[in-house]
């Protein structure tokens, strides 16, 4: 039953024949590609010119309100780097607005939510979210984005439920996630009651996503390696499941991406994903024997090393590859976004390395 | 010639009858004990009202500066806890100030350190520092506690150098620690100065405290998991090894401590240390396991835990003890240290439950 449905997936992800020779959604289902496929987390952002160019004029809020500036933003690094896939530009905390916690963004202090969720009322008082309304504005960026990118594929995403929950009770970002763990092991009721309403809104959001024209989703459950294996196997596992399933009954490929997961990695897999993200802590190789082979895996390069000189970081980028090596069902990625002030040329000089490499490997 | 130097090293530590039975000082040599030993870093600090009120009139550095202040302040949980070793109550950037990195411990921000170092000049302008005269007033200290210290081992510690130098570099606290990182990628002369120079002042100062009467030492290495093994391998291990090395030396246990560091944890042991630290995201079984059994582990409760109702808290203590299997050389303590705020009482309900499982597993 399981296989007849991953059979059908593969044949409707390619009726479309402009993309069969993507090589990025051919690696997420483990088939062979010319080359290794490429993109990066947050690859759109700050310390691209253009981008900064369009945020003098737009918060960031409001890039993500219109739609044409969310898919200009989002082509910007696909003009410029030569990526494989596309990433729909918009933050992780967007449902948060319509579930009313009163999201703000401000200014180098990221996101900061007024109205936390704390009590069984909090997350009773929560508002009721239909994506393809109240989140219709990332709908009409992804049409807009589908018609625009020429063969390149685009990814939607969303955050894990336990990523959005731990903003959501912290009103904030987070080193400790002190709230988050203590309404899980002081007040269960609450947490299962938030955790069940998340997983359920941000299912809905992956799918209107997927409807809108996402021809793969990527969950991000960036601060979920805060827990042990006991935790997130009791208390998380079964909501990314089902927003991870309800993802791929839709019969695209799952991207399930966390840092700081080594212990966390089998648990993950069971919860779902066709790839899974691989931070730098683990070698490549290592994490991938870890998950086994009938799974793809995306890294899992430091973001510091876009830091480094060129001739340490070819030598960092040929290790990832021939840790990987050669075998189908690699994405190269780093292991955690892009950050601010990366020189735009190295991270165009890594795409260039990445494909260079994995050819001359096919050659080997 | 090594095992000659354990079993000297045995001999020695037991010539004070009074520490003959000390279940620390066993554990740490993985020598059968009645009860698990327990105690917990930063079990001085904020959460305790009688710091709280010596903290109303002098600063923390004061506190460090006054040896009788920093004796009170170390005796203050032994006093309340009924734990089985006392660490002294100092900061790992202490070091820093004789360094003349102009360190100030900004309130509520950390500490800031106005003079950063970034380039080779930088590290060749550090000063030198001798720690028994510039560092005396942490000497005088260990001298009062051992006085004051009825039968209870006093622990000194220090930074280990990664994690000093990330202070120094970053110029305070850091998440990314991307200027550390681009001095170990692309300055990687001025990296191996840098560490060099910290790696003798550390090691001194460790010894400096062991003939001041330090019965054992910590190294914590609070922030090496930010690094993948790759990297830990050629710019962190042989000063960390040379810093344990030299504290091994001198015949007292040594613990090896970071957190993070599931990929890390064989190469830390081969850097040094009679005992490793083990945080929370690794069950405590399968890190011991992923060590050997020749080293013995401390850990591994996540502190936020100690926010959790009692019976929460029972079934997690029980199911580290369970994972230790009554094994010699475990010693009870959190995976990093005691979070502000939390309850007092709960740490001594801990301590209890530790030593009262930890018999009841034994007559079984």
């Amino acid at each position: 039953m399981m296989s007849s449905q991953i059979s059908q997936s593969t044949e409707h992800q390619f009726t479309d024949s402009q993309f069969t020779n993507s090589s990025f959604l051919r690696a997420c289902q483990r088939l062979p590609t010319d080359v290794t496929p490429v993109w990066f987390m947050r690859q759109a952002g700050r310390y691209m010119a253009e981008y900064r160019a369009i945020r003098k004029k737009y918060s960031l809020i409001e890039i993500c309100h219109h739609p044409e500036l969310a898919a200009e933003v989002t082509l910007q690094p696909v003009r410029v780097l030569s990526v494989d896939a596309a990433i729909l530009f918009a933050d992780i905390l967007l449902p948060a607005i319509p579930l009313g916690v009163g999201l703000e963004f401000a200014k180098g202090e990221g996101p900061i939510l007024h109205n936390p969720v704390r009590t069984i009322d909090d997350v009773i008082r929560l508002r009721p979210v239909n994506a393809e309304t109240d989140l219709g504005y990332v709908m009409d960026a992804i049409r807009i984005l589908r018609e625009s990118l020429a063969g390149i594929p685009l990814i939607g995403f969303c955050g894990a439920p336990f990523t959005v929950a731990s903003y959501l009770i912290e009103g904030g970002s987070s080193r400790e996630f002190l709230k988050t763990k203590t309404m899980m092991y002081s007040d269960p009721r609450t947490w299962h009651a938030l955790m069940s309403k998340l997983s359920q809104v941000l299912a809905d959001y992956l799918v209107a996503q997927i409807h809108a024209g996402a021809q793969a989703v990527q969950v991000f459950d960036s601060w979920v390696g805060t827990l042990s294996p006991q935790d997130y196997e009791e208390f998380i596992l079964p909501y990314s499941q089902f927003v991870l399933q309800t993802a791929k009954n839709e019969n695209v490929p799952v991207i399930h991406f966390g840092t700081n997961t080594t212990t966390l990695l089998p648990l993950m897999k069971q919860a779902g994903g066709d790839v899974i993200g691989l931070d730098w802590r683990i070698p490549l190789d290592d994490g991938w024997a870890r998950l086994g082979q009938d799974v793809a895996v995306q890294g899992n390069l430091d973001p510091a090393l876009l830091f480094a000189p060129l001739s340490e970081l070819k030598k960092r980028v040929q290790d990832i590859l021939q840790r990987a090596g050669g075998r189908p069902g690699h994405i190269f990625n780093l292991g955690h976004g892009i950050l601010q002030n990366t020189p735009v040329d190295t991270v165009k000089a890594v795409v260039d390395m990445v494909h260079e490499y994995s050819v001359l490997r096919e050659r080997v």
